[in-house]
């Protein structure tokens, strides 16, 4: 079997350590986080002290925090029945309750003219460019960035943060939506009344403290410089793909950037195919952001930056991690290479 | 440190091994279900495999089964905008999105005039009284009880089904919607298109497969009769609480039951002291359903049996699991009873 390697962090990330460990010891916990009996309240421990875990790695605070199923959820409870304003580059999960009318320039940089009226995302995940905030913005969706760049919520300028854990090493099926300070919500799943009435249902108590426990890592990660490392191979890869094929497009590349993303247009090579190129030499890669499985089309991203659909469907996307080395990124390239020499070949 | 006994299963109940070792195992798959490549696909497959479980567990078709954050997202999917009829009994997460009107009599059993337009609860949490699903039935709630009588979705007369992995030894945050066959349904979260696009999110990959290995472990322990025994113990404790203490009441006690609840009144001792006299001995047990903590109020279930405020108030449920053992039982006898005792002597 061929080794794997995977580039393909900005779908999902391995689960760290770190989170493991804690979700492990959090299986060992019987209770009912609403129960009042002991396990009940060693879960409810559990689940306030990865809420103080969150609230730190944010810059939050923590009465504010919202523990949800995930992004989706997140983005739900903060933006339905609200018709706020987002760019097209937006997350589907953003998209769904927002009217599609803000502008987004050739690299990827968003205007959004009335903040409050707005969301706007801090990073995105298919280019890696990075929005600036402004302040008074309603709501950003920091899935892509938290933990990757710098981001502290109560100096953001936002008021509603949407994350999700299984972008920064926690696991799938945990994210929170964070609140302005005090703010009262409505909430959208009704019931037992937890989470301060704002989202019913028995807490995820496993995943909860993995998301803790993965919060806190990925901060660590960030304040020791790694995606500094990480941005470096990248800026290998661009340069090496570039070198040999010049008709070769970095889009965003002018922009702020996450520090581990590459989306690389091929003109004249389906982007799908590239991934299937790619994915029998052992690379897992992606075509454009991992949404609802089967769907194959061009990029909704792109094409909102202003290129035109042939090139939007050329689209493959690298998505580097904090433990990628250079070693992979090189064997990236040398696989890649021949697979576009040869597909250059083909199509002359 | 007093050695602890778990008499709470209706709340929730301890991870089963099979279901932990289906996490762990879960946690060592990298990939994004959505994406396309080789650790995408085995996400995707592991997902896939879950639902077949489950589908086999439930007599369901696989089809026909949404994965969702657990039964309150369920019941919210199921019901929201319909305006169901309901009773009283039924539990919170499904009476925040129906009318309760449908009467419940003494014994603890709801007439349904109009299953077409009714939802009804397969047992109930607090009594663990029992339900005959009408035919044409619009929705049920079989989280109490399925794992611990037969169930089978397809024979059910219930259109829809909402369910719960972490009453029958799955984890916390996984649950379920059961469809009728084919049945169109418009997602409440929407965005990436996951679950045949009736309900978007990163599927809870570690989460989902505990779910199933639950499932399959717990349809296992039903067929060798592991709640036969269980009801005996149940039938135990109930002689020996009775025996001592003739005012004792035992609520739902005509009906057909679950066979690991006992809900139990006693006159002139409040639940919530119950509860607390009883943790300090080293025993979980319950004064009612476990939602949203902090609330200590008297039993609706109960008041809709007719019994009164203040009996209402003086409920203790004891719930045994699959390996709850006489040992235990007895050991809970043998401190409730002087308990109760001293709480008379008191009371006098």
């Amino acid at each position: 079997m061929t080794p794997r390697t995977y580039l393909d962090h900005n779908a999902t990330t391995p689960l760290r350590p770190e989170a493991r460990a804690a979700m492990l010891a959090a299986m060992d916990l019987v209770g009912n986080p609403s129960s009042v009996h002991a396990e009940g309240r060693a879960a409810k421990a559990l689940i306030e002290r990865s809420r103080e875990t969150l609230a730190e790695a944010l810059g939050a605070t923590r009465s504010d925090i919202v523990f949800t199923s995930g992004a989706t959820e997140a983005a739900a409870l903060a933006l339905a029945g609200r018709d706020l304003h987002a760019a097209e580059v937006e997350h589907e999960a953003v998209l769904a309750w927002a009217t599609p009318d803000l502008p987004t320039d050739p690299d990827g940089r968003v205007t959004a003219a009335d903040p409050a009226t707005a969301t706007l995302q801090l990073a995105n995940s298919e280019t890696g460019v990075l929005q600036d905030l402004p302040p008074g913005l309603a709501v950003s969706d920091i899935t892509q960035g938290l933990g990757r760049v710098p981001y502290a919520h109560d100096w953001s300028g936002a008021g509603m943060a949407i994350l999700s854990a299984h972008k920064f090493g926690g696991p799938k099926g945990a994210g929170a939506l964070v609140l302005p300070r005090g703010h009262h919500l409505d909430a959208r799943l009704k019931g037992g009344g937890q989470e301060m009435g704002r989202r019913a249902g028995t807490e995820n108590v496993v995943a909860v403290a993995g998301l803790a426990a993965a919060a806190r890592a990925a901060l660590r990660d960030l304040a020791d410089g790694v995606w500094e490392r990480v941005a470096q191979l990248r800026d290998i890869l661009e340069a090496a793909l570039e070198a040999e094929d010049p008709d070769t497009i970095l889009v965003g590349r002018r922009s702020r950037r996450l520090p581990n993303t590459s989306l690389i247009l091929t003109p004249g090579w389906k982007g799908e195919t590239q991934v299937m190129a790619m994915d029998l030499r052992g690379f897992a890669v992606s075509a454009g952001s991992a949404c609802s499985s089967g769907k194959v089309r061009t990029s909704r991203v792109i094409r909102a930056m202003g290129f035109d659909d042939g090139l939007s469907g050329c689209a493959l996307r690298v998505s580097l991690g904090p433990d990628t080395t250079e070693e992979e990124v090189l064997r990236f390239a040398d696989a890649f290479l021949p697979a576009r020499r040869k597909q250059r070949s083909r199509a002359a």
